[in-house]
């Protein structure tokens, strides 16, 4: 029984274009959904580079571990994602099925093992069923194309209520390159938790050095800046590809080249984008939130008081119940541990000023922001008066749907 | 609108003896709820030693700050606590309302205001109607009797569902002392956040300096282990008092002095008695979950993997289901970020292996749990087999009527 569309979902998903050097596509494979694709694959021309940031969790899945064997390597020529199983808590088993998974897809497109990146989401802890899996490698290896964006998108998800694409293009020099990425997220698959996936090709050539420099702290700024239930996946990743196959433009060999400037900046909107669509997806969300935090002690810390913020369960079923309950905020920044002077601490929620100096404003009403209550979209920004620090983390509110698909829908 | 009682909550309280030294009750002041006993007093005789853990917000209440100035004197006279208003977030007013509160106490009681500790909990963001307080100061000093303590145990309560009292008693040497404990927890006002008061008082004679060494320990194995959404108030504290005033035992100068080993045994039983009662009356709670650690690399450790499993969004909802969803443990213990080899974790639910040596155990099959899963008392039991470390912690489920407690009911 699939999920209704989440009512944050965007009205309309961009077309994808084609990104030279790259195929993609996805094939119904019978993993666990019946009539599904539910087996992904990108192929890349030779010479790709790639760079990723993977989960951080000690019970990650296998895919994971071999993953993070293959990136310090620098180049990929295929990436291969499964959905309806995780591959996770598998023991050795587990190994062995990435091994061989990567083997086919080597075997089919005429390349190393080595040179396969793997992911898997959904059930954890029951085995891969490899002998299917690898039965449709050849299948899916031939059935990629340019123009395969679309159907890649779909074949990621998993509980996901909507497909997330985004594409945009950038000058290197007077090149104009193109970026293509798609990702999953905050759908769930019972018995198992949500997991977040992102793979973003271009056509730019840019050595591995540089993604592997440039990524993590954007991935940080957009994917690790949303929460929606304060649980990390075993299986999360974001993998950045470069074919290398677009136009020519000046040589780029450091990630602080002026000259790359412009695909950076590109890049971390669409990832932004991207994590936020994963928050319009969170589950049972009926409101997306933004907060701000301005003043900390550094970016760090303001980063850490937004994200006690987004992760308190008082505060997110408050907003469920278009209260704008400043309290559970101000309660929430004092549980971060991060610094904080009481007296220096303001809060505005929808651009009104409810708290300040340390005490509530004098002139708020709660029916100025009732109509913002109500609302999609809801703002918050605390002000901590003590630094420079910065950060904005997205969340969405806590509903009794969240309760429906966690608990009540059972596998 | 008064809650239901919680489905788990004991069946009966026990009913506390007078302690030699200490008068307690309370009256309606009428500060917030009417026709409820919403102000609470403890007299103590000259010479009561107290020691105190309190919230480590950041942004915590003027209560807590003024008692943290008491707190190293070592001595108290009284202990003042309203319920429905937190005093929290009133800036320079809020300081200045605790100071007149302490002053109206030692002026009824005879003592120091430097004597009296004050305890909010309620609202946040508002003034406290300081005159109706301080008004009411002076019949409730009068009204506080020995045997007081189960008007007390109500007078403390905000949306609790139901009384939390305990009572033991323990030999120092050949005498037998008396200690009763009161406590309040996990009922949420809106438009505010549960909030834990503990308040504990022993007939023996033990130097502040004893007390509060024996105190946060015992406090970090019982209070802080438990957990019912991970946020933590701006108002907690426990607070523990020594009369002096019961029968002559050997004096004791040293937390270490084995004569008070069997004090310190019965007052750790009696705060995890108190804290499971906190957790048993979590907001919209139907299972009470007692997960155990072990194998950890120390006991710090294990209590982090333990609370990341009892804060986890994703097993409570799963346990709320009555779904022994073993995949969500694996995953809380991955995100804890504490040391963990895949290959060596198990899992029980209740007393049955569901996973070992980092996979599913074949011998496993969901049947052997529904029964359990059905139950109120749902126990998990993690080995991470790589050391010694242990920890207990006790949360419970997460259902919709946590959500129909904080969104659904508006203030």
């Amino acid at each position: 029984m699939p999920l209704p569309v989440s009512p944050l979902a965007p009205e309309s998903q961009p077309d994808l274009p084609a990104i030279a050097g790259c195929k993609v596509g996805a094939v119904a494979g019978g993993l666990r959904y019946k009539g599904r694709h539910d087996m992904t694959l990108f192929r890349f021309a030779p010479g790709t580079t790639v760079a990723g940031v993977q989960t951080t969790s000690t019970t990650c899945g296998a895919p994971v571990t071999w993953n993070a064997k293959r990136l310090p390597g620098g180049t990929a020529r295929a990436v291969i994602i499964n959905s309806g199983n995780a591959n996770v808590f598998t023991g050795r088993q587990g190994d062995e099925d990435v091994a061989a998974t990567a083997a086919a897809v080597a075997e089919a497109i005429g390349c190393a093992a080595e040179e396969v990146l793997v992911a898997s989401t959904g059930v954890i802890g029951e085995r891969l069923p490899i002998e299917k899996l690898v039965a449709s490698v050849p299948v899916l290896a031939e059935h990629v194309s340019p123009e395969g964006w679309a159907e890649a998108a779909a074949g990621i998800l998993t509980t996901d209520t909507f497909e997330k694409r985004a594409t945009a293009t950038a000058k290197i020099g007077d090149a104009t390159v193109t970026i293509n990425g798609i990702a999953k997220g905050s759908g769930m698959i019972a018995p198992n938790m949500a997991t977040m996936l992102a793979y973003v090709v271009t056509d730019a050539a840019l050595p591995a050095t540089v993604l592997q420099a440039i990524l993590p702290p954007i991935a940080d700024r957009t994917f690790n800046s949303v929460t929606v239930d304060s649980d990390m996946s075993t299986s999360d990743m974001c993998l950045l590809f470069a074919t290398g196959m677009g136009p020519r433009h000046p040589e780029i060999t450091s990630p602080d080249d002026p000259a790359l400037a412009g695909f950076t900046g590109a890049l971390e909107d669409m990832l932004r984008d991207l994590a936020i669509q994963i928050a319009r997806d969170g589950e049972g969300a009926q409101k997306l939130i933004t907060i701000d935090v301005t003043g900390a002690e550094d970016d760090r810390a303001a980063r850490a008081v937004a994200m006690s913020i987004g992760n308190s369960p008082l505060v997110k079923t408050a907003i469920a119940g278009e209260d704008a309950n400043w309290g559970r905020i101000v309660m929430a920044i004092g549980k971060s541990g991060e610094k904080a002077e009481r007296s220096r601490i303001s809060v505005k929620v929808g651009g009104v000023t409810i708290a300040r100096d340390g005490g509530a404003d004098p002139d708020y009403r709660e029916a100025m922001i009732i109509d913002h209550m109500k609302g999609r979209d809801i703002r918050i920004e605390v002000g901590l008066g003590i630094g420079e620090g910065t950060a904005r983390v997205w969340t969405c509110d806590l509903t009794h749907g969240y309760i429906d698909i966690n608990a009540d829908y059972r596998s």
